[in-house]
């Protein structure tokens, strides 16, 4: 019986572990966490009787005690009760499914306590990579990534020497506003933002993916979870989805990881590696109904924020969490119809000019520059609309 | 120092294999082995000055003994020299790339003597491989396969629990007629044949892939090499030679092995496997000129020398070197332009009509259906012509 709890249990990637949990009987649920939505996460408890749930919003996590109060379920709020369900004692993996920065300290703690992590939280490594990766080998946990891209990577590597991995081919499927230019991209509303040709995913990544600034947060955590070069790792864009990434090794040759857009996939990859399960209920790839994969290189121009990843990356230290944090807020404003799309990477390029780097930051650090940084982007907008 | 012995070393596979030896100075040949091409063999043994040399036609050997008398090195020949080649005592690795079935008793041999085998032969797996396959294992040596396809499934297999493999994608380019139907085929000249469109291989290979019959040959091979039943081996056409197979795992997911169609790689990954090496001076895929990588179905009704491959598997025993002899007597028949193009199938399918199948052939039933075949298809075409 292998236990997990899952932070962010009610969003994209949480409900899709559940539905794996439902389907394995050799996977027991021991905690979840939410932000706030309690009506789904009222169902998700019923259903699956954690030890522990966390409802992140303290008024929610009142109105959530009354809702089960006929079920022996503790109930914890803010993010000491995050972290309470990061180390929950029975719980042997943490799948950390939540969206933004608020991940990372529930992740750390959960390290801290010897949780193998299944990272689904871009945002963990992009801006602590350099304190996460030395604890992970520090407490020997296994940290396995979620995200199709990265668990793609990861399977490419299985078996192989990874000194001898030469480049990783990170794919792209362009989201879609692929093709277009800046001329035609400062109308987007969210309505358009939000079809992602590809993927069924929460809506701050399909926003990312209009941008691609997704890919470069992907681009940023490849390289902690792979220590490579960010200048090894390639993007390529590959609108079918059907290439999950590759990794080119030092003789040219190259392995690939392919199927069918799923996030059930690498989800269950992560929870039974190195087992790999029959996937219940999944869709397989037929090459002769796809007939043709493409591959075309990125427009950095058009999607700038893209280039700045790597820069973002290149600098280094606090640098990430700037870019990810302008990002983040810029992406809540423009689903909310408060700015342009093309804001978006203008606000993360402002805030990066803007910001006096910090070497290795600490965790405080890391958090004071996220915070910062929503004020100067907030201010910065007010003085521009 | 790893030491090699070639057996075929002036053909296409042997001539690519001392091209690497060149590069690498871990790499000594120790035996070369060759049909009759004295010139070039020549060449090779005051370049690489292997142990011994089989020149396997008696009146070249003699001619040979003559050209390099003022070198040490032993001259032997016929299949008694093949054999003394394939178990030279310093030799730890036999590349078998000669072509055709007499490849399978100097393989045995050498397998006999303890010798790692990196096999570039197909008729040995396909036509023997219920002898070869259990004797690899109680011998405890390596069989490493130099074909590009089943390199690649051995790359996909890599690090990874064969039993989990679901099915194997075996690409295939389809050859110079791809798209053909059988009414454009039957006048086909060698020349026509000849001209495949990504790889530079040897004669009787590049006919083999004009008809199909080498992707059903490779068929054969790969449920031999990698334990597979036949109907989990699925042909997937792939004009452009760039994926050179995947392995379909139970969960849907999918590892692939890309690379620019150049023999170079997949053998030197034999010599050296589990090492990756630099492949100097190869070239690298790129994804951005390739733009597209392309899937159809194979046409069984017009290359029905594969259909007939899956037959001849399914029947197993002495049917596969049926299969195999009658096609390597009409591809030489063919070449010298006394058969139609579309006599190779036909000529198979008339062998294997007229077959009495043997099960669990020995080797000396194995060489005696051989001749049986090459026999009836000489008087069978006679009748015709």
């Amino acid at each position: 019986m292998k236990k997990i709890g899952i932070l962010g249990s009610t969003g994209s990637i949480g409900t899709q572990t559940l539905d794996i949990v439902r389907e394995n009987q050799e996977l027991k649920v021991t905690a979840l966490a939410v932000d706030s939505n309690i009506e789904l996460l009222e169902r998700q408890v019923r259903e699956f009787l954690p030890n522990l749930v966390c409802v992140y919003r303290e008024e929610k996590a009142i109105q959530f005690r009354d809702r089960i109060k006929d079920l022996p379920v503790k109930v914890v709020t803010g993010m000491e009760g995050l972290i309470a369900c990061a180390t929950e004692s029975e719980a042997d993996t943490q799948v950390t499914a939540m969206v933004g920065m608020i991940g990372i300290q529930p992740t750390i703690e959960a390290i801290h306590a010897g949780k193998n992590i299944a990272l689904a939280n871009k945002e963990t490594l992009v801006t602590a990579g350099h304190i996460i990766m030395p604890l992970v080998k520090e407490k020997g946990v296994t940290l396995l990534p979620v995200d199709s891209e990265h668990s793609a990577i990861f399977q490419s590597l299985n078996g192989e020497d990874k000194k001898k991995a030469h480049k990783i081919l990170l794919t792209a499927s362009g989201g879609p506003f692929r093709g277009m230019k800046l001329s035609e991209l400062h109308d987007k509303q969210p309505k358009d933002a939000l079809k992602h040709p590809n993927w069924a995913m929460g809506q701050k990544i399909t926003i990312d993916s209009a941008t691609m600034v997704n890919k470069g947060l992907e681009v940023m955590e490849a390289a902690w979870l792979f220590d490579m070069s960010l200048d090894a790792i390639q993007v390529v864009v590959h609108p079918q989805s059907i290439i999950h990434s590759m990794v080119e090794y030092v003789d040219g040759s190259i392995i690939a990881q392919l199927g069918v857009p799923d996030m059930k996939l690498p989800i269950q990859y992560a929870l039974f590696y190195p087992t790999r399960k029959p996937l219940l209920q999944g869709e397989r790839v037929d090459f002769f109904k796809l007939r043709q994969l493409t591959f075309e290189a990125p427009d950095l121009d058009t999607f700038f924020g893209l280039r700045l990843a790597y820069e973002a990356g290149h600098l280094g230290g606090s640098m990430p969490t700037v870019y990810n944090a302008a990002n983040e807020w810029a992406v809540a404003e423009f689903l909310k119809g408060h700015i342009e799309f093309l804001m978006i990477p203008t606000l993360i390029e402002k805030a990066m000019q803007q910001h006096k780097l910090i070497n290795n930051p600490s965790l405080k650090e890391i958090l004071n520059t996220e915070q910062e940084t929503y004020d100067f982007v907030r201010g910065f907008t007010e003085s521009v609309l």
